[in-house]
């Protein structure tokens, strides 16, 4: 029998239904689905008829873990047809894909990436506030901050403080030294930040402060995925919360 | 009558296939649809009962057609039910969704936006190449450029300068200028450079370059939505194109 083809797919940010099309209908027709730990039960219900495999977080598996993942991807397509890569939100973006890519390259598999919604695109549906405005903000980016002393701050900081909107990701832990850092390197105190939890969920929440608030009290951190969102575009929430939430959507979102 | 609610919807980056559930579900429940011109036709036939009318450019729209299409959306919520807005890729995105929440906000208008894919997400799957890479790419920067003299280059360009991938939109027209401005701020003329057309349609096409060659040669522009892709990511393809493409998806691409 000719090798099957491995799907890597994006699960969106959580939500079921903000699951593309085409991943519906690829997870239906699975044969076998390895899916990260943090992919919305619902969502993981859609592969039917296919076995599932629970493998790793949705971010930062070590290393050796994503080489046993590679390798049951390789062995998976030479038995089954159809063999889907679950990913949270998109695969390409934060998501590790491209070692699973080569790796299915070296093993001569065939290979097709879906790409799926990004949390920040979903964060910034429930908030209602738009990631880019005319006047305001022409750049958006996206960053996973590290400020541990194993690794260079200019690794990140520098687009995150040039650019108009900053998105950083997998940073919760690490909320009041990023803030910190960011200050430190010369950004206005006074920016504002939006912070969002659980994007997309019916638990979703968020709060509107500022880098310098959040250099100072810092931010409890939780098992949740959580956004930090920086920049001008959040300055009218700050200012004036009583005009926010614009959408009807954001009357599920309390303070965090 | 209760007034309606008007849905800022994403329609993906052209696939009809990479729309969202959510997205598919309140198409077929629209009672009127507004679409930007460039949205999949296939994506617009999801309204089978709605109302179409097709309003201004996928991007880009005048400011006046802008305030008159925050007047229709207005005037619909007021007859309709279930009022769609359908924008290319993601609303929040270049999507110039502000000024329509903002619009229908001050008209007392319920609003709810759904997020899409993004073209970014959507080439990235078509090339096989992943935006962040471990050791390589932690920061994601997409910009729409200026380099005309009616704006400031540093709007967009020190972000695009600093961060390890940057996606530009819209910027097909000024690509030689673009790689031009970049080259003189100090980007390596080296640096790799990923065009990509009709991300995930079926004519999709791409090619790697440098951006010294793009700033001697310039790039033809098309009609069709063009994203210049840049950074160490496109160095594999660009230095070993016969490895290239990874994925059976590329088997559809063909130098542009």
């Amino acid at each position: 029998m000719a090798d099957g083809t491995v799907y890597l797919v994006g699960a969106g940010p959580g939500a079921p239904d903000l699951l593309t099309l085409r991943a519906a209908r690829l997870l239906a027709a699975a044969d076998i689905v390895f899916h990260d730990a943090l992919v919305h039960p619902g969502t993981i219900a859609l592969a039917e008829r296919a076995e599932k495999v629970a493998v790793g977080k949705r971010h930062g598996e070590h290393s050796t873990a994503q080489a046993f993942i590679n390798k049951r991807l390789v062995d998976a397509a030479r038995k089954h047809r159809v063999v889907v890569r679950l990913k949270g939100g998109d695969p390409m973006l934060f998501g590790r894909a491209q070692e699973e890519i080569d790796a299915l390259a070296v093993a001569g598999i065939a290979c097709e990436v879906v790409p799926g919604i990004t949390a920040a695109l979903a964060a910034s549906a429930d908030l209602g506030i738009s990631l880019t405005r005319r006047g305001m903000s022409r750049s958006v980016t996206f960053a996973t901050p590290r400020v541990g002393r194993a690794e260079q701050p200019t690794d990140w900081i520098k687009p995150v403080l040039e650019t108009d909107t900053a998105v950083l990701y997998m940073s919760a832990h690490e909320a009041q030294s990023i803030a910190a850092a960011l200050i430190a390197r010369g950004k206005p105190p006074g920016t504002p930040v939006a912070i969002v939890e659980n994007a997309s969920l019916p638990d979703v929440a968020h709060q509107i402060t500022t880098l310098k608030a959040l250099s100072t009290n810092g931010f409890r951190p939780l098992s949740a995925p959580v956004l930090l969102m920086i920049g001008a575009v959040y300055r009218e929430a700050l200012e004036r919360p009583a005009l926010h939430p614009y959408c009807s959507h954001q009357s599920h979102l309390s303070a965090a």
